[in-house]
């Protein structure tokens, strides 16, 4: 049965640096289950129609068809209940505070950090829409709201949680890396991949869990292209 | 068997505001633990020599001494199973989380805001210590790091994720309360011993989910004196 996850590309196909998709990447990877990957646009809304759905992950399952990347991750245990990633009952209810961590602390700091490398790496194509929602919900322009000195203090102080955790752990689920560390390094990944900017210092205890997390899984994360691999496309 | 919780007492032997404290107060009502609080002051170190430590929460549980709220809620686990708290594998890994979480995201923040009303709140006897020990960990005087504008300000940054999680679920561990709860909420019971500041806005979750905390085990918070109940005390 074939297994097809519509995944982010940008200015070329094999640049993937969605958070959203990532997460579920790595949680196909963490339950050992093979997907081929079909490179998807934010403009292109109608290769999505059949989902009922505007944006990416989307991921088709034999006859399944499951959006949102928690939900996926919910999915995916129900399914296939080997190696869980979020568990049930308290455990469950403790990792989606992950996700609402990932995307409401962090993400914000990294987006104001990176988001003029963002902005090229998106596909020519996708731009206009990416600078017009986006512009629409910061409220000012992208070259106005891009801060790398606010970025990063801001991401200093929302990593603060973090730094005590890993001082104590190897992953944030323990002496293994699981959902919680997939819904969190997510972001790194979309940081990695369009951005060469330094997030955390590498004396920084979240820095040797990154490095930890971008071997994981035969190095699924060290090995994914990078802007700065891409001829011609980092300025 | 006699069970004991050492537990920081104020200006008035009633008044008992450790956050660590009130979360070993709590994870024992969690578990259906009757408890003997004993007051202790900070500068009553000779009190606490039997257990080799210098700070509340001490428990004493019949032969046993367990010290450090974390600790303390890991030993209850261990020790009287029924109801579990931190739960073990990926839930206790999680469960860790929200101890850094509240400590050097939430409490530092609330710390700006309610300092000058911890200080009043504190025994006269202890307050040169209690002064003498901030004064160097901050880097400057009380009166200089006391600024709730600040303070509430970081709070509201620092409460996104747990707004977002409390948007979903009545409780940080899901239908119930449980040990992620109590590690955060002891931090509110700190605030709302000492101060009649507010620290949310009763629109926001998190508001709701302090007054559904309040009622667990027989409105064991709702029922603790504050500083508004000590006659004299609240300047």
């Amino acid at each position: 049965m074939a297994r097809i996850l519509y995944d982010l590309c940008g200015i070329d196909e094999r640049l993937r640096f969605s958070p959203y998709c990532w997460r579920v990447r790595l949680a196909l990877a963490h339950k050992g289950l093979d997907v081929e990957t079909r490179p998807w646009r934010f403009t292109d809304k109608a290769a999505l129609a059949f989902a009922d759905h505007d944006r990416v992950p989307v991921l088709v399952d034999g006859d399944e068809v499951v959006t949102d990347s928690y939900a996926i991750l919910r999915y995916l245990d129900a399914t296939y209940p080997r190696a869980p990633l979020l568990g049930e009952g308290a455990a469950e209810a403790r990792a989606r505070f992950f996700k609402h961590y990932a995307e409401r602390a962090l993400a914000p700091a990294m987006m104001r950090t990176i988001i003029m490398d963002l902005f090229n790496a998106i596909h020519p194509d996708d731009r206009p829409y990416f600078r017009e929602s986006r512009e629409r919900r910061f409220g000012r322009t992208l070259e106005e709201f891009h801060s790398p000195a606010k970025g990063l203090a801001q991401l200093d102080a929302a990593l603060a949680p973090l730094r005590g955790h890993l001082d104590e752990a190897e992953f944030l689920d323990g002496a293994a890396p699981g959902g919680a560390d997939y819904l969190v390094f997510g972001f790194f990944m979309w940081a990695r991949c369009v951005s060469s900017a330094d997030l955390v210092s590498n004396a920084d205890p979240v820095h040797a869990w990154r490095e930890r997390m971008l071997d994981q899984h035969g190095g699924l994360g060290r090995e994914a292209p990078r802007i700065t691999d891409i001829a011609g496309a980092y300025r």
